[in-house]
């Protein structure tokens, strides 16, 4: 089972794909598509939505998770992204792939066990379960690791800690 | 020139064409893009895209023009409509069309001459300025038709009243 988990963002949108092979997770391929305030909001949308599925039709993921954006009481923020988030599950829905997303709380969860956990307690985790040298860089790979990790736990209802 | 406006929704889209023809503004068509809530979330967001994306190679816009979506304290909702937002611009830009975007109080400022004013106002100048028999409906399809009517005056900023 292929899983390809996305951190959603304007300027940073981070991606991980996990595998899991018998009982172990293995970390296939992870990293972050880039996009610049100087280039107009549309065509930052054409530009994560391209990227997405230039990911999706090179590694072919079972399942793409998603993970639901926090409100953090900048509407402006929080709209722009929530765009981003559509344009990557319209990307994976659109390729025919089954699309579940999941709370901040969800992935914290699965990963650490404990849905208050701190960022730095993530990557941790991901690093050990993920059985990595280093800590997962930029975070938001580390945390689209997490996401697909999440997934993959929630689809067995097992921890593979 | 031809635009293409958008009042989004997940359970319903708005759309609108209005032409500009001299000094006259004309409605070529218009109507709403429907999804029903028995369907996943990530299908709704496929049938607007696809839907929209019909729309704009069918008319061929040289504009298209989207709403803003007001933050009603509801952060679900928000998400919702923000990310079926992200699906119109993304039908518009992947096709090349230039996007413009405005708030509510600047589509009514457009259409009424007043920023407050009540979503009937809006309707009956849609009417008047378009010339037609009768208030369209549904709501969403008028205010679709005002976004393209607010576009085409701010290109030139002229008012046709």
């Amino acid at each position: 089972m292929l899983v390809l988990g996305f951190d959603p963002g304007t300027a940073l949108t981070g991606y991980g794909l996990v595998s899991k092979d018998g009982s172990w997770l293995i970390p296939v391929n992870y990293g972050v598509i880039r996009t610049t305030a100087k280039t107009c909001f549309a065509d930052r949308l054409v530009q994560i939505y391209r990227e997405a599925d230039e990911i999706i039709a090179r590694f072919r993921p079972q399942a793409v998770a998603v993970e639901e954006v926090f409100f953090n009481n900048n509407a402006k923020t929080f709209s722009t992204v929530s765009q981003a988030r559509g344009a990557l599950i319209l990307a994976a829905a659109l390729r025919g792939i089954e699309v579940a997303e999941y709370t901040p709380l969800q992935v914290k969860q699965a990963v650490v066990g404990y849905g208050q956990a701190e960022k730095q307690q993530v990557q941790k985790m991901v690093k050990s379960i993920l059985r990595m040298e280093d800590i997962v860089r930029p975070d938001d790979a580390a945390d689209a690791l997490a996401i697909a990790i999440c997934h993959i736990h929630s689809c067995q209802g097992d921890r593979f800690r």
